[in-house]
């Protein structure tokens, strides 16, 4: 039992990163020597290059940390000694860098373990990415008996401006066909932006175009096989690293989900998360005994976590880059009310219709700053021709002046969150002045604002450049400038809590004694009671003669419906009557169901028979992802979750709070809100219905999937009319 | 009589664009000779920027027309001769170039007209748009007495950098603080882009931001106040001119939505038509007494009617430059197939998540390419642990070799239709013969391939640089380059029809017996009929003695509603009782009805008693735009037209096709399909009926807003449960 147990959750397992984890981190950022195993006569080969690049470094003065070459084939490159192993080296060494063949590696770690090397970074592949897992079980005990930290294998390492630790060995500058050497790969200024990366290919194009964004970086991590160190180590890391304000993450998946998540909410606590993840939609194989189960994918649990963790998620790799520069420059936005300054009117409308489409808020013009404004015309500072409102275009009579006294005063109000500058400088009337004239009161009034400036005109680039240099982002397009802007306002803190493991200290102690499969419809009653969730009132008959009475245990109108465990969709087979009036009405539905079954030819095991409940549809489900664990699902029932795709996942459980933010996702929440003729949903209520709900598969982890579909809301009644769940004990799915 | 049906359609009135207008296109882009009437000793004078442009490209062997400065104040200018007006230039002057004081426009004009000119471009503003409607009626009258064509005014006119015809006024070069001067607006390059913009500061936004692109223009017109040549007269012009390839429009609104239609129809025949409409989405404070009118904003009813020219609507300006690009360097897909190539995983896997948001397809690759292509693993071409599908990771290994090969027999199997080529530069692997290996098997075997290339470095610039000369379009971003392969399957050549104005020739005689306002049901029904649509059998009953023998009429089950030409939505108040099975559930709510009626103080007029249907619920619309005249609306009804906004909008009549086309745009098509256990609907015969019904406000224009709602569909049956329909013959909306 205690195996099977665990053997449902393996990542239990994983040990949790010590103090000591983090102490090592500094020898990696900051060693004071490096040994390069694999150094080469050869200049191409990968560890020549690193132990060149160091070399420059050093001599750079970037660089302070002593460097050894180390290869035993070798005695000596360019004059200098080569030492044929770590042992040979006199000096402590810090940090050790492997560039040799797979093979070979973890002898040498066991070496520099006993030469009691801190951290390595293993450059080489060859391990679990090509089948090669005999060589990571090696490695992995390597590991634990050394005690050595390590980074990768399998990855271009890592790359500190400010320490000079630079392993990123592909070309800065390659061949061309003309026989010019040209940039392939620029250096990169320090800055305060950490990345972290599981694709080296990806990390070095988010380099290049941090570079021309004109964003410095702190550090960049590619992770690699992560077999020692891995993503949450480097998160907590830069989390109080005092040289870093945002972390940028590219993750293609994670292993163990909530260690994942608790990290991102350590860090995210602390400072903007900014984070990329490829993966499809898939489905990922399960056997689908329930829609949720069949309708969620890995991806949205992830979008979940992301949003439990308070991180803010990016679609491309254009998208981090813009966000990623507004957050090294400034702080997260207050609110969601845009204002939107102008000369140029088509942009205006342009970028107030995208606004909304990005969640952002262009609300009228109050009164007060209208009037305020009005008065910069009789200082004919403002055209009497010009529409005071919001988006306020000022049109080409605009100058400088104007622009910075129509922004202090409508900043000094505080009434808006947000603010698009677009100083168009086409006209003759704006000159170069506006950049600090604008500057000066986003300082004053610490306002939240982002430039767009069009084209690629000395002009433009000149405009974008001061302004990105000053701290007030600016970018090329309305579009990328909007996205910004609400992924500013998308960063939230978290509330400081971890996401446990699922805790079985609380389960239902009769689930032991069922066997994997459906859950029984009373068993799953049963369940949801325990958990404070309504059942309407049933009766289950299997002969006619029980019947009689039963108008007196139940009011009019009634449903009845097929009782079957075999039966999944009972409506789809004509096995569910509504709308049964009268005792007589209910025989004849009776023996028409019986009928039905006989056709059929399965067993007959009755009818239940309940009250009919009126109100809205609404689908609460739980499924177990592979990542996660328990999880939860919210939607509207029948076509909005289905064929919309309109429902919001969590990793549970979730508390009410949580749940609220899970309601206010869906796009068609304003059905909850009383649309036409139905009744109004006492959302506060629901939200605590959900939270219970996701406890249920949270406390009872054999509870594999678990669905409330539909369950009808009334006001605040919240009734289950069918309940769905699959118990199974095995790690994999049935 | 007569008067009032002008009175509904203002447009009817426009004069149609003859062949003339054509003709004397060509003096406006190739004039033998340009009188330029507003020169000063003041070189910062627009009249004076204007003149000393055409001077310069006259100088550089641009422009081959003679120039001639006009100014009755002044006789000479830098030594050359001023003329006192235009009737002292012996010469024939073909076009004209007016910039003085709008009060003295019309004399100029009027001069002008006499002189036989064919063209002026009027910059001056200060016309209908700062209020003063008496010259601009001056003006028109002008221009009808002389036959003078007019581009403006308020306007910067047109540049041509083909003949050099040249007014943007607006600095080239502007001084910055620090006194240098520097490039304000780019010069443009000839190029196959013609560029129609209803804004001079978007023009120039669109000049630089082509220009930085790569990309030739063929002219930029901007039409300012169109008193004459319109949107429409370029439109046609630039779809016969040789020189053009791609039309990019932006618009901010038309006045007669018709002729603007058909415009784009006959333009998009023939050549791509790329459009930014900035517009909110404004309801235009319509009465709206129906759904329909309520819901659809004036935006929609453009976009109905860009589909129906088949011209590709874009969002944003980095939108309309990409795709622009792209159309100006190739020809339009042939579906929506994808291949994604590359050497970064991590892009393969960001790029095809993103493709299907795009519409495209990621389709998986055919078991006879994947064959071929696992023999290059063989010849070493490919790495044995390459994965191969679609998309396709060469990973870092891969060689420009391997680029070209695996391009060549994907592309020569003409399975896919769009390829997305990403070969990153960093991996030493890559060099730059990628480049021409791409182009070669792009070109042999015709493909519609862009290119993605990240980043600022030398590489990444030179890659894209040279693919762009090569004609085959780069981006630096994956969703950049699959937005622009979206917009390269969205092209499709529009049936050359014409969207003619209402035509009552058809109309119902009986209609123009009715007064204004709301139809009555059976009237409502009458007209459906009489277009082939059917409604429910349906009894009026006033007393209850009718009662008796409606069984005898309809079948059970029955549905009763309150009559009643004051209620508007009959179920929030109670006023519709549904299935009622036997003569006594009738009786009972017939009298519940009536004492509702009577609780509520209104008249009694009775019930309509109609056998209910079950089905689909659907809604079909019609309202009368102020820009287009009457359009046609269909969607699912309920909450997902409403809450969900998804609906379909044309300008009315739509054909069979165009319907079909507006149902295969929902989102939630699928309930169509047979969701659950709904029947399946035959989407050709409700094509027919959404054909219909399009023709009964289009026949009938005093028909303001019509609507069945539910329309409800079952298999090949269609029955308007419920109509309703607004009578209204007055200009305004009542």
């Amino acid at each position: 039992m205690y195996a099977t147990q665990y053997s449902l959750h393996p990542f239990l397992f994983v040990v949790s990163e010590g103090v000591e984890k983090m102490d090592d981190l500094r020898y990696l950022f900051n060693p004071a020597s490096i040994a390069v195993v694999g150094v080469s006569q050869n200049p191409s080969k990968i560890g020549s290059i690193i132990y060149q690049r160091l070399v420059k470094n050093k001599s750079l003065g970037i660089l302070k940390a002593e460097v050894y070459p180390v290869n035993p084939k070798i005695s000596s490159l360019n004059g200098v000694k080569v030492y044929p192993s770590i042992s040979e080296i006199k000096d402590n060494i810090d940090l050790v860098v492997i560039a040799i063949p797979a093979e070979a590696v973890p002898e040498i770690l066991r070496e520099a373990g006993e030469k009691k090397v801190k951290v390595a970074i293993i450059i080489s592949g060859g391990f679990a990415e090509s089948g090669r897992v005999d060589l990571d079980e090696i490695l992995r005990k390597t590991i634990h008996d050394t005690g050595i930290h390590v980074v990768g294998p399998n990855t271009i390492g890592i790359l500190d401006p400010y320490s000079g630790v630079d392993t990123f060995f592909l070309p800065r500058f390659k061949p061309m066909s003309d026989g010019r050497m040209a940039e392939s790969l620029p250096d990169v200024t320090p800055g305060n932006v950490a990345v972290i990366s599981q694709s080296g290919a990806l990390s070095e194009i988010i380099m290049d175009c941090l570079k021309v964004s004109g964003i410095g970086i702190r550090a960049i991590v590619c992770v690699g096989n992560q077999v020692d160190l891995s993503i949450e180590n480097f998160l907590k890391y830069f989390s109080i690293d005092p040289l870093t304000k945002v972390i940028a993450i590219y993750i293609e998946g994670v292993k163990d989900g909530r260690r994942f998540l608790n990290a991102l909410i350590d860090a995210s606590t602390k400072k903007p998360i900014i984070i990329l993840k490829a993966g499809k939609t898939e489905i990922a194989g399960r056997a689908a005994y329930t829609h949720t189960a069949s309708m969620v994918g890995r991806i949205e649990v992830y979008r979940g976590a992301f949003k439990q963790a308070g991180v803010i998620e990016v679609e491309d790799m254009e998208e981090m880059i813009d966000v990623v520069k507004a957050f090294s420059m400034m702080n997260p936005a207050r609110g969601r009310k845009l204002f939107i300054l102008t000369n140029a009117g088509g942009l205006a409308v342009i970028s107030s219709d995208l606004a909304t489409r990005y969640g952002l808020i262009v609300p009228n013009m109050p009164e007060e700053i209208r009037e305020q404004l009005e008065e910069l015309k009789n200082r004919r500072l403002i055209e009497q021709i010009v529409v005071i409102q919001n988006p306020l275009d000022l049109t080409a009579q605009g100058t400088s002046e104007t622009f910075e006294e129509v922004y202090r005063i409508v900043a000094s109000s505080k009434f808006f969150d947000l603010y698009l500058l677009m100083p168009s400088h086409q006209p003759p009337t704006v000159d170069d002045t506006v950049i600090n004239r604008l500057f000066r009161v986003s300082k004053e009034y610490d306002c939240s604002a982002v430039v767009c400036e069009y084209g690629e005109s000395e002009w433009s680039r000149h405009i974008r450049d001061k302004f990105d240099q000053l701290g007030i982002p600016s970018y090329p397009d309305v579009r990328r400038a909007l996205r910004v802007l609400s992924a500013l306002t998308a960063y939230r803190k978290p509330k400081n809590k971890r996401y446990e493991y699922p805790r079985e200290t609380n389960k239902i102690k009769w689930l032991d004694y069922l066997e994997d499969g459906p859950l029984d419809y009373e068993d799953a009653v049963k369940l949801l009671n325990h958990y404070g969730l309504e059942a309407p009132k049933t009766l289950k008959i299997i002969n006619e003669e029980e019947l009689h009475n039963v108008n007196e245990k139940l009011s009019f109108p009634l449903v009845m419906k097929i009782f079957s465990r075999r039966i999944t969709h009972k409506t789809d087979i004509g096995g569910v009557i509504i709308g049964l009036k009268t005792c007589s009405e209910l025989t004849d539905a009776f023996r028409m169901l019986k009928k039905r079954v006989s056709e059929i030819g399965l067993e007959w095991e009755g009818v239940i028979i309940q009250e009919m409940v009126r109100g809205v549809e609404l689908l609460l489900g739980s499924s177990y992802d592979l990542t996660f664990g328990p999880t939860v699902t919210f939607g509207i029932g029948g076509v909005f979750t289905e064929v919309l795709r309109d429902f919001s996942v969590r990793v549970a459980p979730v508390d009410p709070t949580d749940a609220l933010e899970m309601i206010n996702e869906l796009k068609m929440k304003k059905i909850l809100e009383g649309f036409r003729d139905l009744p109004s949903i006492n959302l506060e209520k629901l939200a605590e219905k959900i939270s219970e709900f996701s406890k249920i598969t949270w406390e009872n982890p054999s509870i594999r999937q678990l669905e409330i579909n539909p369950l009808i809301a009334l006001g605040d009644r919240f009734i289950a009319v069918d309940v769905r769940g699959l118990l199974s004990r095995t790690q994999h799915q049935p």
